[in-house]
């Protein structure tokens, strides 16, 4: 049986005559979309064309929900009341259904911004808040989130559908964490040694700690990054390496509608 | 046979701890309720309060979109690339659209703000790109207008559903154009005054010129005011003037469901 | 001798068509006004009205720089880099300098707002960048602050002038510490009872715990506030019973240049 | 006697994780810098990093002041109240001077950008305003604007100093305007063409029109354009063919203490 999995990147991010990130190359690489939807970055332009090569392309989108912080670009920590963080994101998705609207595609899933996304993996009342904001929205929304965390917790009490990702370019503690920033080769930046381990963890299913533990963690979908040339190049490579070992790269919606890698 | 009418009003104008008009008051007179939507205005949570309360009233509520513009209210005029325009009215009803979904309440049609009208009322290419929006994001959404414009005349060429608006507190000349507002007398600011006109123009299905002229313009819903106490006056008095005469008070969507006051 | 003491409110919080506060009843009430600077409030045009009616008043005026968060009106909690802290303060400083000088009014003071207040009264990291703002700007700013925090010690350390403030409607611990407004009675809202504290506290040159135990704090400046009617009238008592206790209102650089009430 | 000729570019337009333009290449070329202010673009980091940069190499800086339109970069039309606009202009002159303290650099200019510079070029009202702006923060600002528009005259209405810039990479017509954009070769793309007819400009004192026409037009300053690879390198060559003319390239309050080019 072929193994699938989904790739996903955060795209869009640039407001009016501001570019950044990398789309046009994340477009050849990604199957799946995360639009930020003109808070931390990204505006109503941008938002729908990147939604419409998306449709080009048979990728699936989401909305990217981040703080109303352009100037942080949705890095800063915010504490706000936990019903206005709700109803911020809220007002995001359906900002985003409208601009996906125009590539007749729509809105599948859901995943945090940044600095939103950090504290709501540790803040249970950030998470319940983001659960309930696409849960009002649309009820059938994929929530994509990181594994072992309060978004996690959040998503499975309020019954969404829930995703799990992985990081093509970070390494993991024994206990599922992310290996800190601060500690060297945390990041990886060797796009060969990121393809090689990436293949490994899909074809295990199941993500491998640095210290080369196979840890009872499933997911559906890598995350990649754009931000930098490096970052595109090991995304670039992981790709290519999935498909040499035969790995189907799927929409995120085909990875909930079938066999679940390494199912619970 | 009983003769209809609605009453729409500007609403959730508001922004964080920053209150304007007087939504309380007018959420008793009005039928229809235009939520500003977080550009000229508006905040994700008060428009999601509003879309609660008009749904507790058996309201229909619509998107009011306006510029990018909260400084100025909406009321600088902004000569902006076409397609930006469309994209950020689109933004704007999808936004909407979500706040909504919390009073599980549809967005039924979409009245734009300020400069944005003014613009488009005698700007083309404002107009189109705003119908544009409007259908992108749902074909089924009425458009409120002004007749005899531009606007009115977008809705028409793309097919969309169209509602047109008469004023309660402007007098108009016999071309249907609005008095200028540097003509003394064209606000009405005289409740009696007001309401007095206001039963006349719905019992005889029609807009009165200040020269006294039977207009051939007919108009599906009474606009109001609610930035000063004066202009919720006129407005209080109108709506028990019109159930005064039996006229029944109803929602946008039954004027276009039902027969058509002055049908054409 | 006659004791003098400063009384400052923050002022000029509305922006754009948005009003809050009561800035007419405070200029007859404070002699320093706090300005907002276009950030968490204030535009460009209230920055210069405020100005222009403080110095027709005799008043002295302040910067009052805030996070760049009208929606939250600069209450959220945000944790940005120290640098973009201190050049967002710094920013903020200049606009109000030339707001100022429409006025021919000197800033001579800065007091930081809300939820940046808040976080500088506790991380030295905040209170050393806007120390160092202050400074870089105009060296010879007075810094008004509140005793026995971080804010304090930091203007200390970097040389620059200080004035500490004591709050009229709000109870102190014995450690000198606000009693936090969870507890009942710690927001005084009898005018009668605020009058006759504030009195005491003046004229025993020294803030009053709500124990009665008299702590060994001098202030300069009394802060009150506009946000709502039984604020203000606690204001304007406290004004009146200082008056009748023969105590001289004066701005808040003559507080700095005279005997200092309870000087260390 | 040596020719003395200024050279000014548009930088720190970049917003937090937003980078544009080429400061760190116009920074080689030019002797001023106009600052962006953080409304069409900057940031108070930004803005304070360009001017320390600038006094490193002994450039002059002036305020770059825009309408506050971050989305359209300042190239929108925006209508507003004179006295908004005017007060718009005077903070981003006080938030200029504040950043510029850290470089202890004085603001020697101001030059207003995008779409409010070409809406005073030919509105009297803007440009009074904007005139007005600049002298009620700090009078001895030079004012650098584009001759023979509306906004020279009300500069020398009001009494400024004024410097005059001409355009590296523009032709002009007979009557002193710039050949407008849609007519081919407006935009010269050439940098030998732009060298050449630099140079024959600053030596013969004067603006040449595409006809050859030698127009009585002074000016102060050559304004190039950071935005394109083609745009830095025809600045670049300008700057070379001037120096290898003797041309000595000067900030720009060392053009107005100087005998004038082409004086009148």
């Amino acid at each position: 049986m072929t193994i699938r999995i989904n790739i996903n990147a955060d795209m869009a991010e640039g407001f009016g005559d501001y570019d950044i990130g990398n789309d046009t190359a994340l477009l050849e690489i990604v199957k799946t979309a995360n639009i930020a939807c003109g808070m931390h970055g990204g505006d109503p332009g941008i938002m729908r064309e990147v939604a419409q090569r998306a449709a080009e392309k048979g990728m699936s989108i989401g909305a990217h929900p981040g703080f109303d912080d352009l100037w942080g670009f949705g890095r800063r920590q915010i504490d706000m009341k936990v019903d206005d963080l709700e109803y911020l994101v809220a007002y995001q998705i359906g900002a985003m259904q409208a601009m996906a609207s125009y590539a007749n595609l729509e809105v599948s899933h859901v995943k945090a911004h940044g600095a939103l996304n950090n504290m709501a993996c540790v803040r249970a009342d950030y998470a319940d808040a983001i659960a309930r904001a696409v849960k009002a929205v649309d009820a059938s929304l994929i929530h994509l989130v990181m594994p072992g965390t309060e978004m996690e917790r959040a998503t499975q009490d309020i019954g969404l559908s829930l995703a799990r990702e992985a990081f093509v370019d970070r390494t993991y503690e024994d206990d599922g964490t992310l290996t800190p920033r601060k500690i060297e080769g945390s990041v990886i930046r060797d796009a060969d040694v990121a393809a090689e381990r990436v293949v490994k963890m899909v074809t295990e299913q199941a993500i491998i700690a640095r210290s080369g533990k196979k840890l009872d963690i499933s997911f559906d979908s890598l995350c990649v990054h754009g931000d930098e040339a490096g970052a595109v190049e090991v995304a670039r490579r992981s790709r290519r390496a999935l498909e040499v070992a035969d790995v189907e790269i799927v929409p995120l919606p085909q990875m909930l509608g079938s066999v679940r890698i390494n199912p619970e």
